[in-house]
């Protein structure tokens, strides 16, 4: 691992070309570049670099090679796994100056961002014009495009519309040479030659750094629905998910939540009755004629299958309480124990039922609190454990570690949207086998063959 | 290149493993390996190979490799561009004889299926039990999942739910090594990695050989109904659909097609009125009342675009006549004139109207008789021109490659869904650029170091 001097050096490279201004080297102001919202312990990196164009970042990411040291990409800093934690020093390439909305063409239904560029700030540039950008991780608020597409980032939505990389078309990715590689296609569609904008969507920055995002937008949904049912028990709420699935419904959301969710929801300020042990959160979208018929579709089936309860928000401030409980969800829990830990592990749908109920009592052999929630239509879970006695956290890593397993035994992944980053990395291998985990590596040593770009993640 | 006596010994270590009544080396039965549906003049291999396992699949691999025989994978051989042709001689792997569907779960919404399923046969199989695989190329009666896969087809349907590579979950691929690589997950999210199977989605061949293919399955709309627009000009119609897309339309097809394809289909039975120059083909699906809410919008925006009348085919026979009609355009335009190239570029949907117009010039220009059809709701083209006299040719040629050119300065790409083979080589490096041509060489060499898998495609 090179030192700091090096690093130093390399950071006195770059300021000759940004100037002194974007080339942070003072420790407090350092700060801010060194954690994400994992458990990974943050690490103040040596230096952070903040280009403003594409060929700044090519450049910076030169200087870095010739030095040989690490380069963390950063965007919004919101990640769950590490990805943006600086593990081994060096420089964080940040593009919090590369936030310009380029482009938004209604007549070909595409955006051109800058990586820097918050989601919040598309979803709203887009709407605005009719149209509409599905992806919406629960930070949509602070979260980047560059870190969505580096992450390949989900979200509640992705159940009908698919995941960030559904959406990416083209990029535009700086390479640790300092070239720019332009990869990927305006039009919808596009099969010239391998899938590069898709190797490089996920690749949680090990492999290049965006610098210009071209994304798919289509059109706006003219209604939305969002309704909420309450269930007497996790079980019957896993069942309400399945028996929406098999009414053939595609809602736009379909999200579940067990109790310890549900008291912090309540606690949050959403009134809920007692007595409610799961809720299922989905939401409808189309044509007004389309909501309507599927809104009662739901509602019947909600109820057949045990709910309680079936309340539909029709009110712009009833839905967004009800939305911003459940983004705030993540955080919220983090403050009920002195400890959180979590992971999103996705299952096949129909496991559903059976993987909530061993998780539960995976939770109860370890004396934790188990609190579980997420994107269930899609089968992905995000699973916490909470604790406060100290004594715990062995019994706690030996709970995550059985969910992890649980979740392969299941033919699932460790990852449904979190990624590996640096906090996964054990459980990869575990996942992808010897083959898969090769070419891995080859890849990795294909693009970056010093290993400069954020080193310590996924491999 | 390796001669025929490399490839015999090939064949011959190749029969001690799967008998010898699955090599095939006798020429009159081998000359059914030697073509697709593309302009590549066909080769007959030296020997023909047909696996039934996927053991016996990479075991393939593994001598043929060892014996450093070229080995071209086959599916339903119905490719536009040279994929399944042996180009270079050698071996061609027939996947005919894997052809199970393995598995249809309705409660995970997965297919599992090997590579020589015959694509109707998957949608029928799926729909049978209330679920939907969208992917539709016109081939789709004799095409087969491990093609589509290899060549991420496409089709009418993509304009709503995306191509083939959007439902790919899970694939195990053969490698030249004779490892199997099992990549991606069946649960529909998963960021466990790099997407590997994204990278073997669409990339021909040249890199493994898939023996298990995971798919991802929708609810089947329960309602479908098919729309005819009749318009006196191509321009006209070419609006009609840009007033669709800005109604905030989506129907699950949106199609186009010239005068020329008019009168062949006219031709080929479907009765349709004199005066009409083009065709807008569209159908919505959805609920029942989503559907009918859109079937009325759409009718009202293609009337007010100048369409001169809106035909709903409301009967199974009348929706059956008109798509055999459009899917077997192709063909039927083969037998109007004795000559015919076509290509599929793909263009920004804004572009649409300017790229027509400049199309039918471009054919003009050379004395072709140009035939445009396709995806125009996604800017894809077929665009098909016709000659008899053979001193045309090189006109045609020439037309050919505006064409391209036309496609790459309207910020498009020279395939929309049918790839790049041994037709389109020529174009790709003026699309790509260097950098990407770089890294497309780099993963070829990396997943298949000695070139033995479907040599001269894409590079």
């Amino acid at each position: 691992m090179p030192g700091p001097d090096r690093a130093l050096r390399a950071a006195l490279d770059i300021s000759r070309v940004l100037g002194d201004s974007r080339v942070i080297t003072d420790p407090d102001q350092l700060e801010r570049f060194g954690g994400d919202e994992s458990e990974e312990p943050p690490r103040v990196p040596d230096a952070a670099i903040l280009p403003r164009t594409a060929s700044e970042a090519a450049r910076c990411l030169s200087i870095a090679s010739e030095h040989g040291v690490p380069v963390t990409p950063r965007a919004g800093g919101t990640g769950k796994t590490g990805g943006a934690v600086p593990v081994e020093g060096g420089l964080v390439l940040a593009c919090e100056k590369m936030n310009r909305i380029k482009e938004i063409d209604a007549g070909d239904l595409v955006a051109v961002v800058e990586p820097g560029v918050i989601l919040a700030d598309l979803h709203c540039a887009v709407e605005d014009q009719g149209l509409f950008y599905p992806p919406d991780p629960a930070s949509l608020d602070s979260c980047c495009l560059g870190g969505n597409v580096a992450e390949n980032a989900g979200g509640p939505r992705a159940f009908k519309y698919g995941v960030t990389g559904h959406y990416v078309l083209r990029l535009d990715v700086a390479l640790p040479s300092g070239a720019i590689l332009r990869c990927g296609h305006r039009p919808v569609k596009g099969v010239a030659g391998y899938d590069l904008a898709g190797l490089f969507t996920g690749s949680e920055g090990t492999l290049g750094l965006f610098t210009e995002i071209t994304l798919r937008l289509i059109p706006r949904p003219r209604q939305v629905s969002t309704v909420l049912a309450l269930f007497p028990g996790l079980a019957d709420a896993g069942r309400g998910i399945q028996a929406v699935l098999a009414a053939g419904l595609v809602p736009r959301v379909l999200e579940i939540m067990d109790r310890e969710c549900v008291d912090t929801v309540r606690d949050g300020g959403v009134p809920l009755p007692p007595g409610i042990e799961a809720l299922v959160l989905t939401e409808l979208d189309g044509s007004e004629a389309a909501v309507a018929g599927d809104l009662e579709r739901a509602g019947e089936t909600l109820t057949r299958a045990g709910a309680q309860d079936v309340l539909v928000a029709t009110g712009t401030v009833e839905r967004d309480r009800l939305w911003r409980a459940r983004r705030e969800l993540s955080e919220a829990l983090r403050s009920r124990k002195a400890h959180k830990i979590s992971d999103d592990v996705a299952v096949p749908r129909s496991r559903l039922v059976a993987v909530l109920e061993r998780i539960e009592s995976i939770g109860l052999a370890h004396g934790l609190v188990s609190a579980t929630y997420g994107h269930a239509g899609d089968g992905n879970l995000h699973v916490t454990f909470l604790w406060d006695d100290p004594g715990l956290e062995a019994g706690a890593a030996a709970a995550r570690e059985e969910v992890m397993r649980l979740a392969l035994e299941m033919d699932g992944t460790v990852s449904g949207e979190h990624g590996i980053g640096s906090v996964n990395r054990r459980y990869l291998e575990m996942e992808l086998g010897r083959e898969a985990m090769a070419l891995t590596r080859g890849l990795k040593k294909l693009l970056d063959p010093a290993s400069i770009l954020n080193p310590g993640k996924i491999l």
